[in-house]
Formats: structure tokens, sequence, C-alpha cells
């Protein structure tokens, strides 16, 4: 009583100062926004001024309270995906022409273009891409998203969700596993034979079940799995356990030649959900794309070449900057930094949808994985928290008694606070594909300036 | 500095005057150990004081750190339990004669009858077995275990569970799921029917999983369930989940016919595989039995009349006392204490296994159905830890950072300290059978200071 309490704002000297001399002082961690550059702060003065903001960020989280995207369809992408016809190859990421796009990825579309009989080999496929010969697109520009490659040809075995709610709707490869497989960078002849076992024989199986029990409700799945420690992006072993238990009694009924390939292929593959949880997560989040004003970023997507976002206000207009190296790697033995190709997926969609690493604290596994503890995974979700307009009402946290996970990122606050979502994801090599490590890639925080500054001249458009 | 602080011992009265006159007092909780009974004390003294029991109780808990239980047998139990043969039907807990039964359990019993073809109806199921004209028994007399009622009987399916480093063996029928079912006291026949589709269509294909793939490794399945939200004893959605992924390939190769009900099966019953775990736990501590000396509590068992146990210096004797009520209940709208039977089952060995209560902090889920949070799952785990003498290297908790849960009970830790072991588990009416709840059923210590007193006796006779 009587004492001097002492705070200091954002000067760490005087703090210092203060506390060589034992006085009682707390330091208040404050730095100007967006490092003080003028024409960020007048952009964040704006858009955090404008009413206009804030009330389209609340609809569009609500409307992503309330989505409730539904796996609808399994098959053919070249029958599910409008638009993906002839000779035509979609990718992860922004655009990127062929001289630009990272060598992981290229083996995958070269591994596409031998998939669908249009050469005989990789060097014959990667001589038709570079002759024009294969059309080559953002997966996002048909609405479709995969992981890391993200190569998607018309053959491919592919996932369809749609959200009746938000008219949203999202279609996503099915996951092809650990070793040689197109998402990872590998287009060799056991990456083919893999698609076309997905393709032949265990897709119909899911076509079978969705025919005869309905949609799938994707996010119940991964409520489910965040509360038995997945964080639906690096870690999705209980939810495919679930998928597979949900429609396994209509396999067996409907189309009893796919449980043995689909038992085999989803009893060695852990991720086999993440691609249906992309599906549905693209299709929640498109609910939101073109709401006027808001900022909330909708997409964050790489394609090891360059990094880019969109924000809902500003409806397919990417954002981009160059893809970074992920950090805090962990290597598999004999690999570092000199070997990993930079950040690549369309995943880090699910990462604006409340899960990845919004969902870090419910997934110790994820954590000790990175080398870190139940803490270092709490800490990840309170960052996320902290560029996040809400909390999701669906997807809960055990360990965190039931708190929602972190939803709608506001490109606002992680200009404001220079944090940016963090991804948890996997690290191609960067000439010959293949997984190499995982880590935690941080979003660039330029695009999502660059968004912003975008919005608010844009807002300044509409008010004149 | 230069300030009194002041530890006090056990005297609440003084510690709170100096806490009065805002002294810095640390109250530490000393009770006289095992109230000051002086022949408890002595035990104790006895006990703790013969190198013999410290000795002894290493080699089990070591025992028990190395044991692998495997799964070698799924079928009818009269052709894989030697002795169990003729009329005969085992049942969970201690020794109990038919007019002493509870009714859930004489339902179970009645169902079993009528089942065999013993009986036409529950009535003269009754009458026979009152008349002498079935052989009840304990399911440990044959080296099984049951949950709840833990009812078997010759043609009802069942897992043979062998651990060939201890050399223990276990048997436990299969868990018959929700509602209408033996395990929780109901003998109807839709319980009797969906015995028979186990028996019939579901064993066999485990069978023959067994017979191409080998013995199930069922403590690897428990220690990725605990990774994945399960207690392993009121919650195995997780660990139902792995087993059925592990064998289902080899179901649909050898018996696709199995594959249609086994999936319908599993997908509505998330305890299936607790009676898997059962039977393994049981193999691993029957390898405890027997070691001389030894005060660690191999088996608790009840049957809804006694509750009981055995530990390892004093193997095949059973130590009861009445069996109390299941403690912090959860009742089903409707109901209260008045409708409980008491503690029944013989599932808490898994609690001597390092499963169930032991593993609490890993469930959050079992936590919030218990109505409370994560730190209360810790404390539960913490309490666990506190009587026993090491910690499984085995079964890893995701949520203390990969800590083992706690292994080895030590009947003298719980004389000592008044502290039984904690069992997560269900709550049957006292008359219809039937699950009306769930709580935590704790221990009585009285069976545990009967059976510690009856090894110091045994350690003076042998010291003379």
């Amino acid at each position: 009583m009587g004492t001097l309490r002492i705070a200091t704002v954002g000067l760490d000297l005087m703090a210092e100062a203060l506390h060589a001399q034992d006085a009682d002082v707390t330091a208040i961690d404050w730095r100007p926004p967006a490092g003080g550059d003028p024409e960020v702060v007048r952009a964040l003065t704006a858009t955090y001024g404008d009413p206009r903001v804030g009330d389209a960020n609340a609809r569009a989280l609500a409307r992503l309270q309330e989505a409730r995207p539904m796996i609808v369809g399994a098959g053919a992408a070249g029958e599910l995906i409008p638009g993906l016809e002839g000779r035509m190859v979609l990718h992860a990421g922004p655009p990127v022409e062929w001289e630009r796009m990272c060598a992981p990825q290229r083996n995958a579309v070269t591994g596409a273009c031998i998939l669908e009989g249009w050469a005989s080999g990789p060097a014959e496929a990667a001589d038709l891409v570079a002759r024009g010969g294969v059309r080559l697109a953002p997966a996002h520009s048909l609405e479709a998203a995969g992981a890391m490659c993200g190569v998607i040809s018309p053959s491919m075995a592919c996932w369809a969700a749609r959200d009746e709610i938000g008219g949203g709707v999202g279609y996503s490869p099915f996951n092809d596993g650990p070793g040689d497989a197109f998402w990872l960078g590998v287009g060799s002849p056991e990456a083919i034979r893999r698609q076309r076992l997905m393709a032949d024989e265990v897709a119909p199986g899911f076509a079978a079940a969705l025919r005869a029990d309905g949609p799938i409700d994707a996010l119940a799945l991964c409520a489910q799995g965040i509360a038995m420690g997945d964080d639906c992006h690096m870690r999705h072993q209980a939810t495919t356990m679930l998928l597979l238990r949900q429609v396994l009694p209509a396999i067996a009924e409907h189309a009893p030649e796919a449980v043995l390939p689909t038992a085999r292929l989803l009893g060695g593959n852990g991720h086999f959900a993440l691609t249906v949880t992309i599906a549905a997560a693209r299709a929640a989040l498109a609910g939101i794309q073109g709401i006027p004003a808001s900022s909330l970023v909708v997409f964050i997507s790489r394609n090891g070449t360059d990094a880019a976002v969109q924000i809902a206000g500003l409806p397919d207009r990417w954002f981009t900057f160059p893809a970074p190296l992920v950090g805090d790697p962990l290597y598999r033995p004999g690999f570092s930094d000199d070997d990993a190709a930079p950040d690549i997926g369309d995943s880090a969609l699910v990462e604006c949808a409340g899960l990845g690493g919004a969902a870090s604290a419910a997934s110790p596994g994820v954590a000790a994985f990175l080398g870190g503890g139940l803490q270092d995974a709490i800490e990840r979700t309170r960052r996320m928290g902290d560029i996040c307009v809400g909390r999701s009402e669906r997807l809960r946290i055990p360990t965190l008694d039931g708190e929602g996970t972190p939803l709608g990122v506001d490109a606002r606050a992680c200009v404001d606070l220079g944090e940016t979502p963090l991804i948890n994801t996997g690290i191609l090599h960067r000439e010959d594909g293949g997984q190499i490590g995982a880590g935690i890639a941080v979003t660039p925080v330029e695009p999502i300036r660059d968004a912003l500054r975008a919005l608010a001249a844009h807002l300044e458009d509409g008010s004149r």
C-alpha cells in the first residue's frame, strides 16, 4: 500500500532501468501498429474506423458458424468439377507458369499427364506442358483445393462438398498417402498406380455409400476428430477412422468389392480424411467470399513459389508474396533447409475455418511431433485467437475444457499485430519431392497487408 | 527475510489460528496412517519394514512393464475357456450365491440360460438356477473377467488373451453394447438376439483375422487409444476404431460375410474394445499373481453385492466388503441413488494395469461427461500416482506431455493414505438392469486393509 506501481508501454529500456532499481514494473509489450508504416496505418485506421467492416465481419463469422458443409460426391474429378475438361491440370496455390513452378509440383503435374495417357513418361510430359499442350490453372479457379502440390487431373478420384447454408462448394482430390504420392511431389509409376487404385476401386465405394446414406457431415467428423487429438491439418488419424466407421456399413452393403481396397488404403494412410476436410472447409469459406467490406481472410494458398491470400471483401483477387520456408522445421535424418521446397498447398484454408493451427491445443500429439508440449500447443491456439474475430461453436478443444477453436481470421488484426495464421504442415524435397519433414509455416504478413490496403482503397472508392 | 515462516503438521486448528493472525503458515495435511488403528499400523510397519515386499513389488512392476498381452483367440467361450463346461455360467465379482446376487446380474444369468436353451423364459431360468440346475462361478475362477454383470455362458462370443512374458491368460466376453445387453443386466429377447449375432456372425470374422494376421497387441491399441482421448475403461471410442482399422483388411479378405455385421455392430458400440482391454489387462496382471510377498493389488472385482480384491502375494484369495454405490454419480433424467445398483464388474482390474482411472488425465472427454474439466482429470491421475509404485513406460498421457499412467497399485500405500483406486464406471438400475448413469467408484479400503494384514501375517509365518 502506498507503493509506486509503474507500467511502461513499449519502452523496454525504461522498464529495464526501473527494474534495475528494484521498482515494481509492468512492461506492456506495445509496438506501433504495422511497424509504423504510415500508409498501412492509414489502411488500419480506415478499416477499423469503418462500421461496414465490423458489421461485414460479424455477418461472415455468423455464416461460418452456421455452415454445414456436406460431402455430396466422390468420383472422377472430370465428372464432378465443372470446367475441368480436356487436357487440363489444376494445382495448389495462386497462378504460376510452368517455368516458375517448383519441382515437386512439376513432378505431380507430369505424373498426372502420364496417368491421363497424355504422355508416356516424365520427359515427354514436361515437354508437352512446356509447349502449352496442357492447360494449367489454380485449383481455386474451379472451386477446388488440394493439399501440398494439390494437383488434380480429370480421372483422379475427388471429393465434392457443398454448404447449403452459405452456398459454397469445394472439391479436393482423394489423399494418396505417404511415400510415392502426387500430393508429396512424386509422379512415379507407384504414385500413378495408387491414383488408379483410388479412382477405380476406392471412390466407387464412397459413391455408393453417399447414394445409400446421403451426404456426410464433414465438420461433424472434424469436431469428433478434434475431440480425439486431431488438429485436422497435420493429424487426421481419428477423423480418418471416424469416416471409415461411418461409411463402412453402407460400403459393405452396396459395394462389397470396395471394402478390401478401402480398408487397406485407409489402414495405411492416417491422412486420408485431410482432403475431405479441405473440400468441406473450402465450401464453408466460399460462403463468405464476396461479403462486401469484410476483412476476413478466406483462403491462404501456396504453390512452393508464391504464397497468396484472398479476403472476403475482394473475392477472387489473389495477393501474393514469395513463399517462405516452413518454420520450426523437423527434418528426417539427412535433410536440412537446403533440401526444402518453400511452403506449398491450398490446405492452409483450414486454418481460416477453425482447424489446423487454430486447433493446435487439441492435438498434443502434433505438438510432441514438432518437439514441444501441450503448453506450446495451447500457446499456438491462443496466438490464433489474437487474430480471429470469434470462437467456433462447433469445434471444441477438450484440453481447454471445451473452448471453441479461433474462427474468422481478420486481416486487420494480422496487420495490426504483425501476427498471421500458423500452419501445421509438411515439408517437401525441393527437387525430388517426397516428404522430408514437417513444421509450422507462418503466413507472410505482406500479402495480407496488401489485401487490407486494397480493401481500404475499395471502401474509399465506394464511399465517394 | 527474517520473517517467521511456520509449518503446521496435521493440526488444522493451530494453522487456522495462525492464519487468523496473518502469519505465513504452510499447513501440511498429515493424518496418522490407517486412522491410527494399531493392528493396521503394525501391518504397515511390518510390510514397509520387510525388504522382501519392496523387492517383490519391484519385480512385479517390472513384469507389468514388460507384459505384452496379445489377443490370441475369438470364438465361443465354451471352446476357449478351459473348465467352462456343461450348464455353467460365470459372473463378475467374487463368489456370490444366487440368493444374494443382485437383480441385474440375475437378469443376465437368466438371459444366458435362455440363450443356451436351458430354459424357455426368465422365470423358468430363475427356477432352474435356484434349484442348482446351473453352476455359478466367478469368472476369475476360470481366468476370465467380465465388464459390469460379466456373465459368460458357453456359447457366448469371447476373447482369449495370453501374455507370453508373464505367462498369464485372460478371457472376456464380446461387449454387447448399449441398451438391451447382458453386461448391463438385461436378459431380454433383444439382448439374447445380439449375443447370437456376435457369436454367429461377428466372432468368426475376428477369428479369421487372427488366423491370417496373428495375435493382436491389445495394449498397443490401448496406448494409441489413450493418445486419442480414451481412458480405456469408460471410453473406448478410439481404441474400438483402431481395432476395426487393424483387423478390417483381414476380415474383408478371409471372412467377407462378417464385414457388414461387424461394421454395424462396432459402428453402434463405442465400448466394443472394452473387453479386449479387459482380457488383455487380466492376462498381464495374472503374470504377477503369486509373486511371493508382493503387496500389489492384482484384481479389483465387484458383483453388485460385494466388492473384493486380490493381491499378488496371496494369489486367488478374495478379500471382500459390501459393494458401495458409485460416487460422483451422473444419472439419466428421472433416476437417482434410489434406483442404483451398487458397484459391479471385473473391469476395475484395468485400473491396476495403468488404465481407466489411472489414465483419467488422457481423457478430458470422460471428465466432461462426469461434469468436470481437464484439471479434475489430471487430479484423478495424480491421486492414482500416490498409491502406485511406478509409471507405465508404454501408456503415455498426451496432456501430461507423455508422462506414463500410474502403474502397480500398492496395498500398503492405499492403507497408509486411505486412498484407493478410482474407477470410472457405469451405474445399473438395481432391479431392471440397464444403464442409468455413470460415475467414479471408490474401491473400499477395507478389503485392501484385510489383504495387507493377511500378507503381514503370512510374512511373519514365513519368517518363523
